[in-house]
């Protein structure tokens, strides 16, 4: 630790100090000691056909579609994909505590825009889905934007029961489509992901489509555009977008080899709970309150599988 | 608009679009037209002693202390800035999704370690101050981290009326004193602004000390460290702190010239119900809430005063 003073204590950081030293709170397990303790069976592997590997600026950014919300745009923008329509697009906007945005930067010129190939031009907007039916780990505590919130197929999930409806909220890393005036003028072809305080007024406004995974990094740190609602002003402000592989199209050998805990695990319930209370050490005062969009889905690196 | 499928709102846009447009909501007036029509005397300009210029890598951010929430804090680093303590230091930790943060990259060899000046080594911890006294602009919605939210002092607030307590929350861009494993190692030498999703489980475990109010691009765009906590690894991924300037210690031609609107002016508490509904236009529904970290203080560029 170069700066002692400086030990703030991450919160995505899993403390294992002794619980004696928090005084306030009874010995109960920490979401760190949950994870260890995690058996494999609560833990699953990339979807191939549900995940994107995306190059941006050199850097790799790995996404998870949701088709459950979705399932349109989910089968569109793996269709782009898979056609190699994101390859040598760009990042054409960054909006400082809002969205980093990508797409066809020559979108608006019919002759130099690029051919969506099979893909749909037009969908409809899925800017939620029934609840009935989808299986959800429900966290405890009120959210205020919606009147239940969780966990479901490893995507953040708000919902209204009395409207039977349930959608991703707008947390940090999850991704949308950008659509114009027009609800239903989205297409996968132009998607943004969040990269500040979850901006949930966008909740039901627009379609999301699922969710970074890793590498936020290398969308969040890019220089904001300084024009209008953060675009880039000068084309060669544009950050290239190398290439969107759905991960069923890249060879075994290039597949990053991750696993993410099952959210509807023991594991995963036992964690919500626990990251309700800050853990012992460092803290001395604890919420008892947790919130969706301050929850993280736990991931980890595995061995590659062994030739055969 | 370089994209027009990119034309997804922007929620720090202020939206003038016709109120017919918006079905759903009856006519009221929009954050926007609230602005335009705000009288000067809802307007204050920066405070000389309580404003802070800092220069890093070149780019300017503007910060405003908070001593009505940590006198003892606001104080030292008032007189860390006026004898030019951190001129010259480095931010040393950018961790994605949660905090960049600056001091002395020396700060733990005794014989490199920049000297404190006439500042204090040791402070008391400033976790909240009393709820009694405060004179809020509160919020209606319920916020799940804390009983009471609103505004006091240009300043985000979280309150518990049953222990007395107040204190500034930790939605992006508040300013904290990073400190060690006791509450009371922190003396502002070193600092940390938020750079995500608030992290609230942070609040009355640390002393915050204000907030920045212009620039937060400078320090949240920085590349993510790689070491634990997302320090940097190396010396020279350091990113040069060049200064922090009291604003009064600045010619009165190199000082910005801002205002802020009053936090406790009526157009203040006009926006803060107006920001609870979306605005006509784009958006189809309205969350009919709204929370302290999604809120933000607005502010102006005002013409330089004549010189004499």
């Amino acid at each position: 630790m170069p700066i002692a003073r400086a030990a703030l204590f991450a919160l995505s950081a899993l403390s294992l100090l002794p619980l004696s030293t928090h005084a306030a709170t009874p010995a109960r397990k920490t979401a760190a000691e949950i994870l260890k303790a995690s058996p494999a069976t609560d833990w699953r592997p990339l979807d191939p056909q549900n995940t994107l590997v995306m190059t941006v600026n050199g850097q790799q950014v790995i996404m998870e579609l949701a088709p459950a919300f979705a399932p349109e745009h989910a089968a569109n923008i793996r269709t782009l994909a898979h056609e190699g329509y994101y390859d040598g697009l760009a990042v054409v906007r960054v909006q400082d505590n809002f969205v980093t945005q990508w797409g066809d930067p020559n979108e608006d010129d019919k002759e130099k825009a690029r051919k969506l190939g099979t893909a749909k031009p037009k969908l409809p907007a899925e800017f939620s889905r029934p609840l009935k039916g989808l299986e959800m780990t429900r966290i405890a505590d009120f959210d205020g934007w919606a009147k239940v919130t969780g966990f479901a197929d490893g995507m953040p999930v708000a919902a209204d029961p009395s409207h039977n409806q349930a959608w991703i909220p707008h947390c940090y890393g999850v991704i949308g489509a950008g659509r114009g005036d027009t609800v239903d003028s989205s297409n996968g072809s132009s998607l943004y992901v969040i990269i500040g305080q979850a901006p949930r007024a966008l909740d039901l406004n627009i379609t999301v489509v699922g969710r970074v995974i890793k590498g936020m990094e290398a969308l969040s740190a890019l220089p904001r555009g300084t024009g209008d609602m953060g675009f880039y002003e000068k084309p060669e402000q544009n950050v290239p977008l190398q290439s969107v592989k759905l991960l069923a199209d890249l060879p075994q050998a290039e597949r990053p080899q991750l696993e993410l805990m099952k959210t509807d695990s023991a594991s995963f319930k036992a964690i919500l709970e626990a990251r309700r209370h800050t853990p012992p050490g460092w803290y001395v005062h604890s919420p008892e309150y947790s919130n969706v969009c301050n929850m993280s889905v736990p991931m980890r690196a595995i061995a590659a599988p062994q030739a055969k």
